[in-house]
């Protein structure tokens, strides 16, 4: 019986997979991937058999109870299966199913941390999430459909906000943001195939996204992210920023 | 004039960097890097200048700025220079200052993501941060000092949460979590000194957190991190967690 790795692949480009990661990919004799997965990354495994498994946004359970069936047959064959996952295994990527089927089989495994998109989005931003006397905390959450009310005002309460995949709630999001006491003026910085050549980042205001920008701009068959709060917005000067916060406080 | 890279370290195990930061800190003429990075993280940058910078829990601003300035002091005499920052730069890592430094000092930089605490924790952990059914969100926050209860009611509302470096503050987190409505049998996982020779694990819950437990069992010399909420319990069988879900629901 061999060992599995839950590997997170990170946002996309192949360089920003671990050194973990990548050396575990070179000794896989199967890598069971996302259709996400950038094929560059598929290159750190040469000799392994690869496996496409899993949808582009959401999966039904029927296809998710087949990946775990295929995972676990993959270790009852091979030693080394890899796993691999687009971003981070622990944040909405469905392991806590996979990690049940491996355990109720008696399979060893071990997760091995991606990068996240909504820290490599914000790498390619250059805009710190947490901001001193600007957002002390994040909250990252995900709606492929329109989020009810509870959830938002849940969502609204830390300074910055990250959704995953929120393209067709865009225009909900934000609308129930303003509703939630946040300002129309808010920033939102979006970034779609976060790390690839397809990288595309628009920033624009929670006003306008209300209006159906965000969801007319974001291309459909790509992952993408919109990132809301003032964190986001345009960097001002150290003396502007001061005053700025001077002026909130009052 | 060097380029900057701004690194993220990640947790602390040397191959839990990016294969892209281990990349730059081998062509990296001088490294400034947190005095919390463990020393083989160095061992990819065998030629370069190693400055140890910064304080270990919180920095004064007057370090901060002297922090800014040997950054863009090596900028002025180097080609390649890596600011090597535990975890991802772009969350609780001060990199604000430091990019506006560089901005104002008109030098080009870069910044290249880390596996942030709170992902390699989970990974440690084999808890999801997001569970369907159970956590749909996750807020990540600091508390060096006790929280004000508008900031803990901010960050009660998320279905996970994730405090960095909380052991001094941590009985007053339980308590006002609690006054806030969380029940004080929420399970709560802690992370000491993660993915490092050192790491240490502990699952207890909000009341034992309130009555102080976490800050006496946490080491104030090593890094950690608390993570609250329904998603760090004990893993039980499908079945069961269905039916558990089906009761919070009822």
């Amino acid at each position: 019986m061999g060992k599995v790795y839950l590997i997170g692949a990170g946002p996309g480009a192949a360089d920003l997979i671990t050194v973990r990661g990548a050396k575990l990919l070179s000794r896989a004799d199967v890598v069971l991937h996302d259709a996400l997965i950038e094929p560059a990354m598929l290159d750190y495994a040469p000799n392994a058999r690869r496996i496409a498994v899993g949808k582009r946004c959401g999966q039904r359970s029927t296809a998710q109870h087949f990946i775990n069936k295929q995972i676990v047959d993959a270790a009852l064959e091979h030693e080394v299966v890899v796993r691999l996952k687009g971003g981070d295994p622990m944040l909405f990527g469905r392991a806590d199913e996979e990690m049940r089927a491996l355990e109720a089989a008696g399979i060893e495994y071990e997760v091995v941390p991606g990068i996240t998109a909504a820290l490599a989005s914000a790498a390619t931003l250059k805009r710190s999430l947490t901001l001193r006397g600007v957002s002390r905390s994040v909250a990252l959450a995900t709606h492929s459909r329109a989020p009810d009310s509870d959830e938002i005002r849940e969502q609204a309460s830390a300074d910055s906000l990250v959704f995953y995949m929120g393209r067709d709630s865009a225009p909900d999001i934000a609308r129930q943001l303003i509703d939630a006491g946040r300002a129309g003026s808010t920033p939102v910085a979006i970034v779609e195939a976060c790390s690839t050549p397809r990288e595309r980042t628009l920033t624009i205001t929670l006003d306008r996204m209300a209006q159906g920008e965000a969801q007319d701009w974001l291309d459909a068959s790509q992952p993408s992210l919109l990132m809301i709060g003032e964190a986001f917005a345009e960097r001002v000067s150290a003396s502007a920023a001061v005053s700025k916060v001077l002026q909130i406080a009052a």
